[in-house]
């Protein structure tokens, strides 16, 4: 059996048309859309990331506002920023690129996001509402973790409540940004959802959890720690890890966290590294740009729990 | 092997000593504390857990306060009502009774309890707090099944870290206010957490999932749900079930969602129903309004994420 390759850059292209329906949409409902990104400081990440946004919104049409400071920015100046950008009625999405500095507490930043702008989920209410089951956003991440597990499905012809009724979906990493979301989502679509910590790695060996995942989610941010003796036969693996990788001629190169090589043989379907979650992110952020211009026009206070 | 049946009556007992002493010591810092429930309509497990309360807060000295609303109450009653508990200076924790009666939206009301004095942790920023892994209220019997197991753990000699590293915590059923906060508190201790829906019992069967639980916690609200076949020995088993039963002479007695009889023989650890977890979730409830009055007294605004 070699396992079909999902592929994460058609599904994103087709997503980004329907996006550019849906700003025209929004503009023709006199709706205003506008994204704003700050960045703290110099990453390499968080700049490329800011990038690929910036050519997407312009491509679908979504005025962009970018917003530097510089790595030696205080909290405060971050906090102020964040209030200059929530006052801003051109801003409908606001974006915090992440890292940031090691001196700025993560969580108090979360926190001073406007949260009907808050297209990452970010805010301690917005999480919440998605731990509840009643999401104001998705985190872009997870929700393109389902989007393309539901459009496989579909592809397949699989019934979407039949397969996740029966599945065990084995979330590998809890982060609060990819993780989590990912098993809220899965709760939502009734499924059985385990959620496997690094410690387990240490001690029982993840292997022994993995290879029960009729749905494998890797987001432990660790090259190559998915190998075949992980998975089983049949299994469907969706690999979110981007991890910077040097080759001999010095040229980076991005590789996931499951070893793909060893892996794709094994299973039933894959998602490569790059061009598999990674694209489909980027136009789901902008998605939920579009969502946040709608509630902050139409529901500016109070916001109704969707 | 015979289970060991854990004790939750003696447990509650040495929280309620604990108990007595955060109230004098809140009470010497001149930390005001005071308990408000407020039930809406007639319900008899909102009635018989009130009168426990009652009768609790004025055994440990907690200045308590019950207001009740008839079952034709509107929701702007209910907002109204509590808006006033939230303005009230003598009231420190807040706790609405569930359920609500049919016409009345219980997300809208849990986000109408002051966050500082929502004890149950209801409010969608302070579920969002729980899931971000920075609580500031832990939800009472997520919170005692946690406390039962590690004073368990305790009293065996098993090194806490440890022993959850290497365990694999199933919770049956995922509730907003057990299972999902239970399933948090799983996170914080670095264990894996599988998350069984109720579906599993309906496709491929829960016993798949369960049987490989070292911790079972269960929590579906389905009386003797798991039998002798779904656990395995050297198993924890928590039982968070409270099912009225009828007996042959019409009186009611509470049965857990774990078949005692079957299980016990088993498994290594066990807790009973009734004289599990409930009287430690009581007990709970007034150390989090302790918790809570300290919060309002030290930080009324901004707060700190602990």
């Amino acid at each position: 059996m070699s396992a079909e390759v999902i592929d994460g850059r058609a599904c994103a292209r087709r997503l980004k048309e329907q996006l550019v329906r849906d700003v025209s949409a929004a503009r023709a409902d006199g709706v205003g859309i506008g994204l704003a990104t700050l960045a703290v400081g110099d990453q390499y990440s968080a700049g490329a990331y800011e990038r690929r946004l910036r050519r997407l919104a312009a491509e679908v049409g979504v005025p962009y506002l970018h917003r530097s400071l510089p790595g030696t920015a205080s909290e405060a100046d971050v906090l102020a920023e964040l209030e200059v950008l929530g006052a801003d009625p051109s801003v409908t999405g606001i974006l915090v690129l992440r890292p940031l500095p090691p001196g700025i507490d993560e969580a108090r930043v979360f926190r001073a996001v406007d949260p009907l702008k808050d297209v990452e989920s970010v805010h301690p209410e917005n999480a919440g509402l998605l731990a509840l089951g009643v999401p104001r956003f998705v985190p872009s991440t997870a929700a393109s973790v389902f989007h393309l597990l539901d459009t496989w499905l579909d592809s397949v012809g699989e019934d979407r409540a039949a397969f996740y009724h029966r599945a065990n979906i084995v979330v590998v990493g809890r982060s609060n940004n990819v993780g989590k979301p990912a098993i809220s989502l899965g709760y939502e679509r009734q499924a059985t959802v385990q959620s496997v910590d690094e410690w387990a790695d240490r001690t029982t060996g993840i292997g022994r959890h993995t290879r029960w995942a009729d749905v494998l989610v890797v987001a432990a941010g660790k090259a190559g720690l998915i190998r075949a003796e992980h998975v089983s036969e049949g299994a469907v693996v969706i690999d979110v890890g981007i991890n910077p990788r040097t080759g001999a001629d010095g040229s980076v190169h991005m590789v996931g966290d499951v070893d793909f090589e060893s892996v794709a043989p094994r299973v039933r379907a894959i998602t490569p590294v790059p061009g598999g979650v990674g694209p489909v992110t980027d136009v789901w952020l902008l998605r939920n740009t579009v969502t946040a211009a709608r509630l902050v026009a139409g529901a500016r206070t109070p916001v109704e729990v969707p």
